[in-house]
């Protein structure tokens, strides 16, 4: 073994770059927590004459990633390429010539994280991921390590930040979300497209692989039910304030009767959760456990320095790791694939508005609606008259598709004019 | 090497119970994590008499704590006793027979942590205490691991669930403190005894320990400047509304000048402070680094499930190390003491009210001797006629010695007839 640990990095950008920026500048606490010195050696970039904020001798740079993970004096390397090829064969060569691995790639991981843990368990080398969920706040490792003895029933998380920046603008100015989008968008605070936040595509990444951790079976991005914010308007948001609640893009992983139920889209969340108050770009993630009861972990989720924190403090787990021969915890949670609930059979509460004529009885057939497909009503408010008749309606635990069925009835209903906006309800003592 | 690992636990309280359930009911899961079957191996309680939830062999129980540490066959002690004797020995005689040790003993580590950490690295074992601080919050492996690459400038926490529950009971219904002590005391709350709650001593023990990690060097209990709650007024609360902030018992410890700055103390927060909104017996520790920013981690810090859950992450690690012959981080940060900044000379901001004359010029007199010590005023407002009339005023950043010496001076002019309430100001953007 040599007397240093020698880091290899593939990408410079946001992340790769304040990796590089905070191994150098903060090289002693680095050295001194992982009780060897880690040395940055190599770094594959795009452009070799872009100006950089550190300073490196120009041999440590180079255009071909694969001369890094071939490069037998490197011991860990660290991913921050982002996508999926080619950054999966880096990875795998990596491993298979007996690299250790950090990788911020959530969606790498969520769908080939399978063949990236087989590999690594063969060659013997760790592959850590702190910084691919909820970027700085540390919450891969609490929940392998500090829950190891634990059983989780729920993780609830706030995991785009893009996407509650617009809702919390949402719901402190009025704005609509097209609006706020925008305000985004000026911002920096979207990419270059923006569906990948909007719809939910990253948050389901990310809940793929809390929850696989979690509940201890693989779950891939492609076992999330998904309802991005774009159908949020503002009157629901309106309403939500109304009722006493807030709308947050929620990532939910639960288990029910023996299996998984995982799914990211819009809800309302009652003020006094502390999810509800989790604002702007933040991120939280909500996890409930049988004995720990309800913990709360809440950071920046995105950006440079704070997920290169996060690959830091994985980087020095490495590193101690090699240092004293030992390996971190294992990847069992990716060996077998989770038993996955449909999502029609998981049990959800509804926020649903209904155009009504303002007429007796309209409340007694829309009830009896609900008693008829086994559900119960929480609370009913009517509110207008006449032609702005409407009953804001939430309901108890039943299934989506119980659900569904209701609502597709109740558009037949002589008294109900229109189905309107429909809202999952989370976060409540009930659920 | 055998092929389980066997735990032997001293104490079988509402912590130690708890502990004993949870390796009983979640046996698979606790083996399926360490990589190993963990068996409790033996158990010293008070009474052998005493009924309890768990059933286990009765030759499993022994009076003789001695006998369980002394015990070759056991491979890792959970002292869940507390209190310094006979805790201290029975750790220190488990260390020196090779076996790990894990520990919820604030009040040990507080005050003789070194004197354990260096036992236990002359014998090559670990100590982990995750449930020393906090009860099930993880924070104390995030701090050490997880944060490893960073650098953490400040900690601040609600670490006392009982003076939280008072503080929360005054904020969220108007009564005085003796009221809501006396609700928490109908509701087991607090101990027979409850001054280490309400004077900030456990509070004081908690930050010594997060301080001595967060700053890599050895802060004890004795180091923390500690003032508890039993001077707070429903007046006092009743202001901080007003000015739109929360009372809650903080503990702070931060980096000044390179010095360590740590205290434990009612004060003033912001209502948009994520502190703010921790209610009831909840804690909440509240981070800044300097490159992930701020994180927050949030959950129960007190009871036996909670408490025990954070226990059993620590077997689970420590099984692991035995297994793979691996060593958990060190404990470098209890080696050397840290250089504790004298309260006089820590800069706070303060709430302080005036009893005023009601006259031309009082403004100006006060004003000018704030000014005269070198304190900006951040925001003064009136209140009252006549013999009512007061100042309320909050400070810009100055050191404890300059306020103190304003609050005397403030005292001897005509315009002031008393100086009233003060209270310390934290979580503004400034601090």
């Amino acid at each position: 073994m040599s007397s240093s640990i020698r880091v290899g990095l593939l990408g410079c950008g946001v992340v790769g770059g304040a990796t590089a920026r905070i191994l150098l500048e903060h090289a002693d606490t680095v050295s001194q927590k992982a009780g060897v010195r880690v040395d940055l050696a190599r770094i594959a970039v795009r452009s070799l004459s872009k100006q950089r904020e550190i300073s490196l001798p120009p041999e440590t740079y180079t255009t071909d990633p694969w001369e890094v993970v071939g490069d037998p004096n490197i011991d860990v390397i660290v991913e921050a390429m982002g996508g999926i090829e080619p950054a999966l064969d880096l990875i795998l060569h990596a491993i298979r010539s007996g690299k250790h691995v950090v990788t911020a790639n959530k969606e790498l991981l969520s769908t080939l994280g399978r063949e990236v843990m087989a590999a690594a368990d063969e060659a013997g080398v760790d592959v850590l991921f702190e910084a691919s969920v909820a970027g700085g706040i540390p919450i891969v490792r609490p929940m392998k390590e500090s829950l190891a003895g634990d059983r989780v029933k729920r993780v609830m998380g706030i995991v785009n930040g893009t996407t509650n920046y617009i809702l919390t603008q949402m719901s402190e100015t009025g704005v609509s979300f097209t609006e706020a989008l925008g305000q985004a968008e000026e911002l920096g605070y979207t990419e270059l497209d923006p569906s990948s936040d909007i719809e939910g595509f990253d948050a389901a990444s990310k809940i793929a692989i809390l929850a696989s951790i979690a509940f201890g079976a693989r779950v891939v991005a492609g076992d999330v039910h998904r309802e991005g914010i774009s159908k949020v308007t503002a009157a629901d948001v309106d309403a939500a304030h109304q009722l006493g609640y807030e709308v947050k893009l929620l990532a939910v992983a639960e288990i029910e009767d023996g299996q998984v139920a995982v799914r990211v889209h819009p809800a309302m969340l009652p003020r006094t959760h502390p999810l509800a108050s989790v604002r702007d770009v933040y991120n939280a993630v909500f996890v409930e456990a049988e004995e720990v009861g309800e913990l709360m972990f809440l950071g920046r989720g995105a950006g440079g320095p704070p997920t290169a924190s996060a690959v830091v403090g994985d980087i020095v787990e490495l590193a101690r790791n090699i240092k004293s021969e030992s390996r971190s915890p294992g990847s069992a949670y990716y060996r077998e694939p989770a038993h996955i609930k449909a999502q029609d059979e998981v049990g959800v509460r509804y926020y649903v508005v209904l155009s009504v004529q303002d007429q007796p009885g309209v409340l007694s057939s829309v009830a009896g609606m609900f008693a008829h497909h086994g559900i119960s009503i929480a609370s009913v408010r009517q509110e207008g008259f006449g032609d702005q008749a409407s009953l804001v309606l939430i309901t108890h635990h039943a299934t989506e598709a119980q659900h569904a069925a209701t609502f597709g009835d109740l558009e037949q209903l002589d008294a109900v004019k229109s189905v309107g906006s429909r809202m999952r309800v989370e976060g409540t003592s009930e659920s």
